[in-house]
């Protein structure tokens, strides 16, 4: 499994994985019915970076990285992993996550921030605190489930150290 | 005081206040050397909303509105509020901020959110928290005070509700 920086081509791949993810409505603060160019613009052009996990030439996974503010808080970074539903439980968001902390180190930030962790997607919060991150905020009923109905988000945050 | 919707005119009364307070560095997490054509963007147009608070035609005041996320967080909006220095003490944060909730639930939403509080802006915090906000999260060192350093930024939280 490779992890490599995305082209626009790679899109082509991407987008299956988006749209089955954000249009499911339980884990991304996206339109659930976020057009394939509007998916675009948001995934590949909008962040800083964007990559690939790719395994044989098919991409299962991808990330993006960009700052989640602008000047006072432009050492925090944000990202977004999507892996393919097809190709979970292999450590897919793992590896990219590590990649990421790695990659952000090297651009200079100082921390990771996930802003918008739904509670119930307890797979992910359980993936993030065990790399580190911890939940510093609770925005009550801020995510609407499609199923659970108002759940709460989280925000998560890692102060990142060289060799984590 | 009267308190209405911006048109693209009022940028030019807009732009020195933004500038003044961008450009300390010490409240809002964007860039201190944002430009006045980013500075438009930022405040015109990517919001879905913005308001100036005026005085006998001089802008005195002014804040945006937008949805925090999208999809399953369309329902939590998030406003940014600027007060001219010299028009600070006469209450505009607080009268923007409550025409925000306000105009917030005609539009539908839920709940506001503050994304990015410097907990050294004591005054903001004392008035989040006048106004019914709670801190929600705390980000350890995630907003770089230009004479502080390192300190802790808030998020902070308010379900509206009508009548408020």
């Amino acid at each position: 499994m490779n992890i490599r920086e995305a082209s626009d081509k790679d899109f082509e791949q991407i987008w299956p994985i988006f749209k089955t993810i954000v249009s499911a409505g339980d884990t991304y603060g996206f339109d659930p019915e976020t057009s394939k160019d509007e998916a675009r613009r948001l995934w590949m052009e909008l962040p800083r970076k964007t990559f690939v996990a790719e395994l044989d030439g098919k991409v299962l996974g991808t990330y993006y990285l960009k700052s989640n503010f602008d000047g006072p808080g432009a050492h925090v970074c944000n990202c977004g992993y999507m892996v393919d539903p097809a190709a979970r439980g292999q450590g897919l968001a793992t590896a990219m996550c590590r990649h990421s902390e790695q990659f952000a180190l090297e651009l200079g930030y100082k921390a990771m921030q996930f802003n918008f962790v739904a509670a119930s997607n307890k797979g992910a919060v359980r993936l993030w605190k065990s790399l580190g991150f911890d939940a510093v905020g609770r925005l009550p009923n801020a995510f609407r489930h499609p199923a659970l109905g108002y759940v709460d988000a989280l925000i998560m945050y890692k102060w990142l150290t060289q060799a984590n």
